[in-house]
């Protein structure tokens, strides 16, 4: 709905040149959308002080770096994820504030800190070596989003002692994510460890009968501790955003 | 957005005690949805004639009853898909207008015809007996919607030339609704004979590596002839549906 | 069956040396796919007006510049699907007047328009850009074929109201198609907003448990919007074929 | 390590019977468990005020009445999930305050009520009427353990006007739990609307290609709104248990 | 094409009143099914001297002695698969001459014996007692279709040498059908002992990862003996059909 | 071979009837099984002490009654898996020395105690009570076998602790059986706290997105901790076989 | 078992230095394999006049040249397949005699002329141009197996009438090999159409729900014209070796 | 635990500036894996004499060359697995003492030789030429770990008579592991004929319908022949490695 259309419908009924009714059914025949809905999603984005994210996958470096520029000339934090490191080098050429990490592709432009979120850090766990490329994605994105990050790798449940041994390190998290390939175990235990929420990330790690993660997967979802959450295969970015969401309520947010 | 507050803020505008730019806010943080959607919604209910559809899945008689009833008192044409025997014998004791199918578990409850879809008839092909409870369902969907339909009963490809002998028959159809099991080839026969949109309808009509329809979406899906397109295993419902869509844009609908 | 052979037997039941038993004996041993049925095809062909497409799967560029050749030597449009770019290149150094549509990897070589099919423009909706490519094949097949044709980039789910905001616009289509990946759920919302008959192409676009566009295309299966029909997975130009003999509907034909 | 074996030892140590040396090996090797680790979990059961759970697949009526008196025995509340009918009322003549719920086939029973977990509510969004049973049992699940529910039924993505009508309300909760079975879609629709955290719940709802809610399950997956997280098929418990960790975090928890 | 249509079609040229060109016109459109095609489908029928085949699946009592007894009335054999025990106890009641085989549910009506079919027997081969249904479903149907049968039951490969000490047997069969469950490897145990025709039949017999007879159906796919060809899960009547085909080469046919 | 045609032959041989490269070819002509492989056959079971074993899927009580009886008349052990419930009873109504479990469904009838096999125990873990049926299988097929077995029930990796608690007891073992549905994740663990062989036994125990068993199998196939094996999903049976085989090797068997 | 020890042992007979049952008890105790079985295996491969074939996976170009330098000192002739282009001319600059097909990888190298096979052809029947490869290999399979061997490529169930027209020259094969992809649906078609044992080949061609040709496979298997079998996905060989063990049968060998 | 904490700790008790109930108090709060778990880990490795892994899959070439380095450091065997060509050449040009095993891909650095395990051989039988990447790479690691190897190279199910002429070797094994790829029925052939502990590797070899391994995996875990333990697809090493704990149990380890 234009916003001159209704003023000028609100006019008219002021006027007297239309009457109440008239005006009813023509305000019910406008597209809703456009009775400021834009404006409540632009001000979430906001509010919510979350950077713009990019999914590099399919993108071309010259496209990439357009976007990053373009969201930049708003002045707002620009996070790349699954960006090759061909593209993150033409990222940085570019725009030398980029900030690339290898092992996780993901591109940082951050032009100032974000506010910080949460009063307790996120942890991060991951199983194995393999699985760190998943597990740094998910510690940047949270690290991005104003989160403190608490990093613990190579916890895998073949040697489950060296997991008890952080048991109440891993209390002390607002949110823990798990990140683990072959079968996904760690992260029943950890949910049986600790008592905060726990989001599991299956990672694509193994071969055979990992068939691409799918055991990772199948197990976590069938974890016997209550209290895990999943997201897809080697999603760390959706496993802290949504770290993040939870990581949040403390603030009363 | 209740109607009675628009109201209200029309005539505040009316007699100038609210200001335009204060009447567009808070015309802005109304539920859009209450500026008379729902009136949309209900008149595109009517102006189609459509039946209102219960899936008797998961319903009990007493359930099942029930809703009919209610939309009977709306004097509206009721369609129940997968209607048990015993809750259709519930719906005949209680509506005795109700007819119900017991081959494709359909009941109706029509107090007048539906206007007439299409300009052509639908034909609902099917491969063997087996498939005849989808095949029915799909044919008595389509007529309770106001289609005219011929039945093409039992013309597997593994004897072709019965179809080919309907070659004339199947091109004068408005839509092609093809129902099969087992290898689901029988989509692709008829695909490739006419230039009619054809909706392909999978059943689960098998034994072992059919895995319960899975064959025959497949092989439906991956068919070598343009134009057929496919809906979920056993939905002679959805199938007639979305035939009914393509038959009323000869209406000029 | 020869049609000199027809005549020459005819002829000689004319002139009696061939009894009229003796005849329909001949007749019904003769292969009756001669009986002209490759002239039905023809002729229905010549009736459609639709260009001959070509595959572009497991072609070298000779070859397919010389399909190309010949069938544009009949004077007839072309539409070459799923061409890699060198071979594209190769065709319009071969054939100027070929367009190739690097993103939708479409080359089309058409000597004259197509006639118009459908009195309404078919809408093709796509869910993001990593769906481009396959709503872009769908998109010039549509076109090429002679129907008018609406894009709707860029209105995943998760954005829904920036669909609702086009929602008269879907209504308008004669038919609407969507091409989604990851859940593919895009279908059954335009499926549930609209009245038009709606095609889904599911698309590999994903990683994880999209598993290839398995997730998309059982999403899209499972819609439940009524009306909306399924092709398989990255099939747009099937389902701007099947959308053609839709929208052809409306025009009596 | 028993705690007098402990004690015995200290006494020695300190009584110079037992050499330092000697006590540091006898120490590593006994048992940590018996550190008073079975405590820490006891008091974390009494810290978290969590019901126990029984969960009822497998065992006779017997059985359930049983534990349900043993824990009760220790006055604490006692939350049985998938609880059949007659093993429910086999409950409730043993045990009359035990409350069934047919519908989600939970018994509960619950002495006092628990101390109230979280802020805000949470909210159970389901997408259909055959997914309430799993919905409702989320819902109880929730209750029990102390939260604020909102329940949410029928809103699914085929109206999804409905379903923007209730956006203000969503936004205001702690955490919602989105139900859903066949395509599975209402989770991104939901998670695109809001920014509260979102825990999807697959439902086996549904028929053929819907695989006894794997459609559901990848299309969660795969959504495309960032922030949702997702449990087992049908698995309402979890998702209610997930959600209450994550409720708590705003009590400072 | 109504054969009167064309003897006065004929007529007509042969009395002059019609034009050759007119007649082949005629000709070319009528529907070429009706050429006799059906006759010679009739007369395939004859030839073979193959009873008529009727699927219990799906049928009633009362349908299934109904066919039997149209069947019969045109004094043809009838083999029943599938047929139920009480389906099977309805057929003697009506039908005393039909047997009824209570292991592989199946029904013979047989007026007189076939005639015989092959030099060579056909050996059906089984690996466990479990398979027997189906392999006796194969060497009945065998029988019916007037092949020598010789039944080789219970030589798993975990005993092959039971096996081995039938290899001149074996080579001495017209066709050999191994019917095995679990990981099926027989038939490439027997595949690769003789240097006849075999066909593979996987039975759904097994439990956990046999997947419904899956992991029969693939091991056998993957066999790596060369000369192996394989029919659907439990699909003993199709293995023999396929057999007798065979065996019938031999006899110049 | 027939021992008597072997004598035959050789006596020729000895009186100079046949010659030595006639006495050649005959042997090298006669089927090699003959040459007392079945008496090994028969020597392996013999010196192996295992009980004869019976499984009860698709016997009815008669049969399964006179299988034991035929068995037992050769004063061997019988084990029979699978039993239900009322073929149970009727074992024991024919022979009141059959111990039957309901729990596992196994019935055994043993007339003397097994030699002792192993010198160190079996040792068959559980994850949760579900799981029980299937270890229980394990255990008292181990018990028949000879081996000395110790119950760890109820061990699930949620609460590791109680796990680790058992650690000196579990490298007590000879072999280890580990039985556990849903995520499968307590092989892994306890392969990585001990030295000792580890089998695993996948239950079908879950619900959801455990698929009959399958995620527990990927789960246990993709372990981390190197050292464990697996065996069919519920196969409880399998792995004490394998177990007793392995534990067998420390008697220098 | 040493022939020299049997010679030895019967000559000690014969001398009396061993007595009968002592030389009994040795031949049942020597291994069963030595007693000529190997000049079977020979014989058997000489009777047959079968080539020895070579799979070409995995083999660098020196080995697989090796290996057709050994079999052909040897005077037989050889069938490489699945050899790679570059193997291929390595063999042919190696021993130019070879004949290499690009089109389905294969690499004859053929002495002498096989004996001719079968009283009737081969057909190979091939539904699209993607699926030749398959289709070749078969062809050229069966041609060095000594088949006469007739090709019908295209004719895939979406012009179902091309196939239909070639009706009698498909009931004159002696074995009618079927090669599709995509749905598969053509083995069907000709298994109905025809009297004679059909070979179905599955291929991994198509794309999307194809999954690497798992819908033609299913499709096949499913098929409802008796009398068709399949071999695995793509394996041209295997369905030639089997088409020409079923050919031979004819020649009564 | 600080050892040195604990020493202070006792320290204090001795010198009674710490009461007894204080220092268990201390003590049960102590995280318990500092208990000198880490030492038992420690020393359970050198007790076992087991080389330490290193998986090469991710790793550059300079990271797995400096882990071997560092291995090599403490004196240790390494064994390194997965290891590429180029890496393998890495590893010695630096360390010239690796022996490289190109064809399984396994690099070995030990500088003594480890201490004999087992009484008895491992028998590695793999079944064809193909599937010898995988049985090498577990002869190698069992020959690394000590164990006395024996290679049965080639002896695939279709000539099952090649097997059965070793059978008293493999009898004579400690442990034999059967490596198969295709239909993997090799597993339960060999398990049928000896009485040894059998562990099965499926490896991905094959192509069409094995996808990937999975066929073979499933016939292994559906073999009929008890005494059979599956590992996970092409993983020689893990096979070996429980090898290796089961050969062990014989030495009274």
């Amino acid at each position: 709905m234009d916003p001159n259309a209704v003023r000028l419908l609100l006019e008219a009924v002021r006027g007297g040149e239309t009457g109440i009714d008239e005006a009813m059914a023509a305000l019910r025949d406008l597209p809703f959308a456009n009775l400021g809905f834009a404006n409540v999603d632009h001000h979430r984005a906001l509010r919510s002080g979350f950077p713009e994210v990019v999914l590099g996958i399919g993108k071309t470096a010259e496209q990439t770096v357009a976007i990053f520029r373009e969201i930049d000339s708003r002045a707002q934090t620009v996070l790349g994820t699954r960006i090759p490191a061909d593209v993150g080098a033409a990222l940085q050429a570019a725009l030398p504030e980029v900030a690339y990490d290898a092992l996780s592709r993901t591109a940082v432009l951050m032009r100032k800190p974000p506010p910080p979120v949460g009063k307790r850090p996120i942890y991060v766990v991951s199983a194995g070596t393999s699985d760190l490329p998943v597990a740094q994605e998910a510690a940047i994105t949270a690290e991005v989003y104003g989160n403190r990050v608490e990093r613990v790798w190579d916890v895998g449940v073949a040697g489950v002692h060296r997991l008890l041994h952080r048991r109440a390190d891993l209390e002390s998290a607002g949110v823990i994510i798990v990140v683990a390939g072959m079968e996904g175990a760690l992260a029943s235990v950890v949910g049986g460890l600790v008592s905060r929420p726990v989001i599991a990330v299956p990672t694509s790690v193994g071969y055979g009968a990992s068939f691409g993660g799918l055991a990772a997967l199948l197990g976590m979802l069938n974890g016997c501790a209550a209290g895990v959450t999943v997201v897809n295969i080697d999603n760390g970015f959706g496993a802290a955003h949504a770290a993040t969401l939870i990581n949040r309520a403390a603030d009363g947010a």
